[in-house]
């Protein structure tokens, strides 16, 4: 299908938005990213980056596994593609950045940001995104700052946006048969009318306060050091990421059902994981303090 | 709802196995069982018997994580339950054995074993179950050992049932989104006809064949050496069966849907798990090599 002016513009956005990142993440690093460029047979294709260690058994980078994407994609729509609304037209085409990152060490959280833009052949459009973060140590002064940043992004390009996106983040990102959330939200937000100058302008201010809101927490907490209850801890809750991920996430599960590039898709798993059977944190730990904190909090009024 | 004399009888075999499963393992372990009884607000409960490791940062014992589960759950029919069958009725009561062991080291394979009695207050009831094997390490003669004890159980119950079971077996433990299987195989079957007492025989036959199949191995090769590339191997192969579980098992995607206890739900998850992009074993090495055999494969006739 022919793509919109919009889409060629949204798209030169995030492949820019890519290097951007992976520049910004290189720079902390002495690991750098190794780049597979890949074809979708019914059209399109992408660009998929990963930074990782070579072996689970050296860990002398910041960030053990990082993957920052760009997708622009194209073809008939699948069934099952979504749920949530009524699709007209019989192509799509979409395109978008997504990135996860895994740190090393335990005091540097875990985040993911993805923002996309949908159009079909009948003239639908939309936008989607949002950006998470699943630390591990309980720095409520991080969790705070990172939430009023995006508050803020959100804030300047949509007024009052930023509190139902973070409800909307709060719920998506819940692991339902444990009913706490993978980390401490962020904002979230899909079927953006497309038509709607406002959305691309709330989009690409939350792709561009991605840096602006991760990278402080990573310099500040780069040189704290841990113990080995607290790496224990960050596998555990890997366990808990691989679970929302296979078990909920939209995405994911769309993506390895419908034949796509299992890499691509799964490049989003943490390096490793534990899953210890009726794992609880250590009384008075600051790890049962930081289960605490993976439930909806109020992080623009919270009291540091 | 009333169970049948018949429910009654399969209850008191597997209630049996699991003892006569958990004393074996125990006997090869330094490690002890803990147990954990719990009951069903609908109806019925369990007995969760669990032998891990406290901590990932050592390992001394043969077996890392294992869980071995009797269950006997009855109540109304819940709505997803199948789409296998056409279910009567508006009450079930099922019971079963079930294990999972992952072991320490990468020499001696991961097991799974499952065997289930299902009735309906229709009148309906059905016999289901399996066995099979998850090395990390190409030792062929150990997986025609293990095949061979398997066919000779079926068959001995049930004439020439080894060959559409094994078959069935490589079907359901298809990683779809990779094109290869978690293990090698083993048998698996379902709904067989609750009334056929053929179909009683066979499902015991299977569950008494378990520590026959297994434990030669488990013997064989708990003194063999190994490298890091071995255990990281074995990490990456974890991965797979995590993938595996929590993706396309029915078993598990039921359970963590359904509200059930998800610590009983999951401990069968691995130990722990290692997950790399596009990670691919070195040339000409032994995990190369055992890639292949996660492919179905003719047992009996196998070439040793």
């Amino acid at each position: 299908m022919k793509q919109s002016i919009q889409f060629k513009t949204f798209e030169k956005f995030v492949k820019r938005l890519q290097n951007k990142i992976c520049n910004a993440l290189e720079d902390l690093d002495e690991n750098k990213f190794i780049e597979d460029r890949w074809l979708r047979p019914e059209g399109g294709g992408g660009i998929t980056r990963v930074m990782q260690l070579k072996s689970p058994f050296v860990a002398t980078s910041i960030f053990e596994k990082a993957a920052v994407n760009f997708s622009t994609v194209t073809g008939p729509i699948i069934p099952g593609m979504t749920k949530a609304v009524e699709m007209e037209g019989d192509e799509f085409s979409a395109c978008g950045c997504s990135l996860i990152i895994h740190p090393t060490l335990p005091k540097i959280p875990t985040t993911h940001m993805n923002i996309r833009y949908f159009e079909t052949n009948a003239g639908q459009s939309w936008y989607g995104g949002g950006i998470d973060l699943t630390p591990f140590f309980p720095y409520p002064d991080d969790f705070a700052f990172f939430h009023r940043t995006l508050a803020k992004a959100c804030n300047d390009a949509i007024p009052n946006s930023y509190e139902p996106f973070k409800t909307w983040c709060d719920e998506y990102f819940t692991i339902k048969h444990r009913n706490e959330m993978r980390g401490i939200g962020g904002v979230f937000f899909d079927y953006l009318d497309g038509q709607d100058k406002a959305n691309f302008k709330l989009t690409k201010s939350v792709g561009n306060a991605f840096l602006r809101a991760y990278l402080p927490i990573v310099e500040k907490r780069s040189n704290e050091s841990h113990t080995n209850r607290d790496m224990e801890f960050m596998r555990i809750r890997r366990g808990r990421y691989i679970e929302f991920n296979l078990v909920y996430d939209r995405g994911t599960l769309f993506g390895l059902k419908s034949n796509a590039r299992a890499e691509s898709i799964l490049c989003s798993m943490p390096p490793d994981a534990t899953f210890m059977y009726d794992w609880t944190p250590q009384m008075n730990s600051p790890h049962e303090k930081m289960m605490q904190y993976y439930q909806p909090k109020n992080w623009l009024t919270f009291n540091l």
